[in-house]
């Protein structure tokens, strides 16, 4: 489970009702303590939190992590690390497929633009962000304003902390908080497993339980050349937890829509979600074929599949919850409460004209769904981006796009300038596919398109560009920009030109939805006035891919009449391969079955809990009250999936990694003695 | 290649301009002498095309065969018997997988449903069907009438002669001929190959070229119990055509569009073509995920995948020609000067008008494409079958929907009664996500959706649905048959149940198509009629699922610079394996790496010639002009997918699997000596 890395639509979010038992994912600085202490008799004092909360990390390339030792070392998912996995892979030593282990520091493999955030520091800045938005602003006004604030506010903090400042938005506009992280951008492969074992049981076990997955890599952070002096890590359980036992997640869930409007529900059940899974499929489909003429096209098409893989089967549980009348009922049920409050209460009542808000930029949405200009293509990405930086430089920081502001240029050039292999044949394949979904999404006859072809077919027109090309190369991505406004507006490269004829069209769509956004986000914010209003303010807002806490025991469930136990054993991954012989997807890898005699079998494997977890805590560790690790999250069943929209306890729950599993695979499995003496010291 | 058997949108075929080069799906009763005459020195007597038709047979699954032997052989595609395969597979015996060889006439595997047509005579019955539809009539009017008067040619002709009849719509309603067909309904299995080798390569190498495959089945048709005697059928060459030899279809072509006007083919290529691949795409990956849960499961829906991965990638193709704007710039050029002769001739003008009521149809179908309901369920189809013949059984024949006719009675019951085994879980699964598509269609809040979903989700519904029906049974679906209208309405059934509520809004979309399909038919019968008038009476009707004939010399073609030569060898699979080790569906099965050492590695295997063909051909035999089998059609290359709009000569390829190959894998690799002497015999 990834956070989704093809974001297809921009939605807003906001915060959710009055949480039902273990739903939640809780901000840091605004814990859940008396609910603790009731439900579970814990009391976290201010150092637990402090603690866990520097232990864990963010992935630039949307998961989680923790850190695991003194020395550096960082926890996450294989499939939170396959992205950088991949990078470091070639057709000779192809890592994301067979793994790797560094015997010694010196064999550990530098990403090529892996960046890691620890999170440090938290500041309200409601006031500040809010008041730069005047009430008689017109929309366009309102982003231009809440945006050059926020880059104000992020330029200053860095330029006070030399750390990297991130304004957040809370309860879908209610509150905004300055985030402050220490990054760490040299980051090194030390472990990973096999995809077979990783991956095990693959796409049709995918968000299933029970489950046999070991979904788990390492890396080492260095400062300097060397390994980090880390003071916040988890220490290593010694057993793991029991059944029932309260166990703590801390992770970057990445986005829910819990306080979605009925109306905004059903934009996302008849129009986005169903749009998204087209866009989706197509894109499987086409890694799927690139990938069938060769071993090697397979391997370059693997991480991009895996991802789609993973959203499509994400969305689609998303979309059942919206489309389970049940579901929808509950929800109808609640706003109505909320809106009959709201009107009762004359103080209240002009809050509900934010309802009506959100019913207009709706249509706005759905009109302009699956109209735009999307290309899916990582040469002409870097071409855009190029062209856009070079004319957002031309202002000063705070008012261009918020990813050209000075405070996050040093994250830009690390992406922009990544050495990580690009593939032009793949590239070419996605390309020409994008160019002809445009005409689909356009019609033929829209004189962009007329004027992307060319007078050539897509496919045509997709070579061409490719061979033409050289933004493949660095050291003229460098030199294109250095070249500045002058140089891209004569520049020779048919990418860069074609990135020319597409950019204005490509900024004029994102104006009109960040208009709307902004419009959301005032609507959503009165929402939230109204929700402190009626159910108090001890609530959490909805996801942000930003530091969460959520809890929950572990705790199997009942499923067509048969109790599903809260965890697996090691032998059961044997047992599991048995029963599905003759499929490739369940083939244990060589070190497996070499290990098998020496393995302890009934260690156990993964386990589900009730806490409330989404795309982007992938890697999250869990802990005990000690705060102890005692697994790795690496999914949700099927039943979490609706959980974007509205949490429910009794099927839902989050699968991890237990962290005794992971000591015996190290140990016994791949001989990583080194590396278990380092775990918790 | 098969005859798309998803089909999505009812279009209208009409019928093409003056013909190119080889361009050509001609009629038997029509055939190019004087061309042929001219190209080739060829005039090939009355005998010789009616011995063609006659040994020509017509599957009903949507594919072409012929006879090839006295004693009732008939040599098809394996992609078009697969169907058959399919149904007569079971786990512990997977024909369709492993393949078959009869070694007597006892083994031979009775289809559970397949019906063989063999053409034996054809008669113009234009001014009949022309002559009753009045031009003041309603196009509901015009509907119900021609209807009428079609059914009771049918029936007449049915009655007198014993013979399948079946009036054939050709230039898009500018001529009418009524098809007299001799009905095979026991058809047994003979042999049939390893999917491995007749689909070698699999979805990556299909609609490419070179090839190595033997996609070939036999079949024999049995009369009373015993092979039938069988009067014209085709000799074996005895060693298959010459380099630049021209060489003879004779099959079944689906259905081509080149006659479309501009506006209706810019709706295919903006509309129909993009909303039928998000459909294929979707039914693609869901039996794919089926198919991941076990290999049983693979298995069941191994021929479905097949089906929709072969048109995902034919309709793929013939985007691509639409997008490109060098074909389009060709037809729209021909458009215009057909239309300037139009206007300049004061006789001829009245028939522009023709093109406007086109463009009207056109918007009338952009608005419903993708808003309909559509059910892909087995076990719900034979509900709203059952529910329909209820329905239509209470009014005269001729007034029927046309497959409910007396005429057509017989091929129906064969469908609604086939012994074929039904897979429960598999229909369960297409079931749920064809009510989660309707919703996305419609929206969740539509009333007919609220009504199918009876408070359940899409998923929970189709479980009930698919536990609580009992048509899985043939005596129970007999039963309910014999039952009636009255019995329908007062069915228990769920699914009977379901069909009565989604009925009346499948008939109303139904209605509303058919119109559109009415007005259509008259305005392309005047396009017919311009173009006879400018062009001459010479030419081709776009092609309709009955028999035409193709021709063209076997000839390779050169593409990105290289020489691709006419044909493959049988040692060439050999080394396609080599280059492609790793890839799963590049594995030879064992019988051919058995029997490697005794086959003659330079016997030509595939090859490809410029005979102009498309979906629906495959299994056509190809003959030389002394009306011997030289080659088996199975494919047409990417190159030729435009086809469905526009032919074109200098890369565009049939593919065939070579008569000597045939006979070679026969007799060494399937020690099928036993067949092999019946062959031509």
């Amino acid at each position: 489970m990834k956070i989704f890395r093809f974001t297809l639509l921009t939605v807003m979010v906001a915060f959710s009702a009055v949480a039902k038992a273990d739903e939640g994912m809780w901000l840091f600085n605004d814990l859940p303590l008396e609910l603790l202490k009731q439900k579970y008799g814990f009391e976290p004092s201010k150092e637990w939190a402090e603690h866990l909360m520097k232990s864990s990390v963010r992935f630039n390339v949307g998961g989680s992590g923790s850190f695991i030792s003194s020395t550096g070392l960082v926890l996450t998912n294989h499939h939170v690390g396959s992205d950088t996995l991949f990078k470091l892979s070639t057709p000779e030593r192809n890592i994301m497929e067979v793994g790797y282990l560094a015997k010694t520091q010196a064999e550990e493999l530098k990403a090529p633009d892996l960046e890691l955030n620890q999170l440090v520091e938290i500041k309200d800045v409601t006031d500040e962000v809010k008041g730069a938005v005047k009430s008689d602003m017109t929309p366009e006004q309102a982003v231009a304003a809440r945006r050059a604030v926020i880059a104000r506010i992020e330029k200053a903090s860095l330029d006070a902390t030399g750390l990297k400042s991130t304004v957040t938005t809370l309860y879908g506009g209610g509150r905004y908080h300055l985030y402050l992280y220490k990054k760490y951008t040299d980051v090194r492969l030390v472990w990973a497993p096999e995809t077979a074992i990783a991956f095990f049981g693959g796409d049709a076990d995918n968000f299933e339980y029970p489950r046999f997955c070991l979904d788990a890599t390492i890396f080492r952070v260095y400062e300097n050349d060397k390994p980090a002096k880390i003071d916040h890590f988890l220490k290593w359980s010694a057993n793991g937890p029991d059944e029932k036992e309260v166990v703590f997640v801390s992770g970057h869930p990445g986005r829910t829509s819990r306080i979605f409007t009925m109306d905004a529900l059903k934009y996302q059940r008849d129009v986005a979600q169903p749009a998204g899974l087209t866009n989706l499929r197509r894109q499987e489909i086409l890694l799927q074929q690139y990938g069938l003429r060769s071993t090697e096209n397979a391997r370059r098409a693997r991480d991009d599949l895996f991802g789609v893989q993973n959203s499509r089967k994400a969305r689609l549980g998303m979309l059942a919850g919206l489309q389970d009348p049940v579901v929808m009922a509950e929800k109808a049920a609640a706003e109505k409460a909320l809106l009959e409050a709201v009107n009762a209460d004359p103080k209240l009542k002009p809050l509900a004209g934010a309802w009506t808000s959100i019913s207009e930029t709706i249509k706005k949405r759905t009109e302009i769904t699956g109209k735009g200009v999307a290309v899916n293509s990582q040469l002409f990405g870097l071409a855009l981006e190029l062209v856009q930086m070079a004319e957002e430089d031309q202002k000063p920081s705070e008012q261009r796009l918020p990813e050209f502001s000075d405070a996050g240029r040093e994250s830009l050039l690390q992406q922009l300038y990544s050495e990580a292999p690009i593939y032009a044949d793949l590239d070419q394949v996605l390309l020409a596919d994008s160019i002809s979904k445009t005409l689909e999404q356009r019609g033929g006859d829209d004189p962009l398109c007329q004027q992307i072809l060319a007078g050539k077919s897509p496919s045509e027109r997709a070579a061409e560009l490719i061979r033409g090309t050289e933004l493949a190369s660095v050291e003229y991505r460098k030199k294109v920009a250095a070249g500045g406004l002058e140089g891209i507006k004569s520049s020779k490269d048919p990418m860069i030109q074609l990135a020319m004829i597409i950019n204005p069209e490509v900024r004029r769509q994102r104006a009109v939805t960040e208009q709307l956004d902004e419009q959301d986000k005032q609507a959503y914010a009165q929402i939230a006035e109204a929700r402190f209003a009626v159910h108090g303010t001890s609530v959490y807002p909805d996801a942000t891919f930003t530091l969460r806490l959520a809890f929950g025991p572990v705790m199997g469930y009942e499923q067509d009449g048969q109790q599903i136990p809260a965890w697996t054993t090691l032998g059961g991954a044997y047992e599991h391969e048995k029963k599905h012989a003759g499929q490739s997807d369940y083939v244990l890898p060589k070190s497996w079955k070499d290990a098998e005699p020496s393995l302890v079998k009934n260690t156990p494997f993964n386990f589900v809990s009730t806490a409330d977890i989404i795309g982007g805590n992938s890697g999250s560790p869990v802990v005990n009250r000690n705060g102890e690790l005692v697994g790795l999250i690496f999914d949700g069943n099927i039943q979490s999936l609706s959980g974007n929209y509205v949490y429910t306890e009794k099927q839902s729950r989050s699968v991890s990694v237990h962290s005794s599993a992971l000591r015996e695979a190290l140990q016994v499995v791949y001989g990583a003695s080194h590396i278990v003496k380092e775990l918790g010291k």
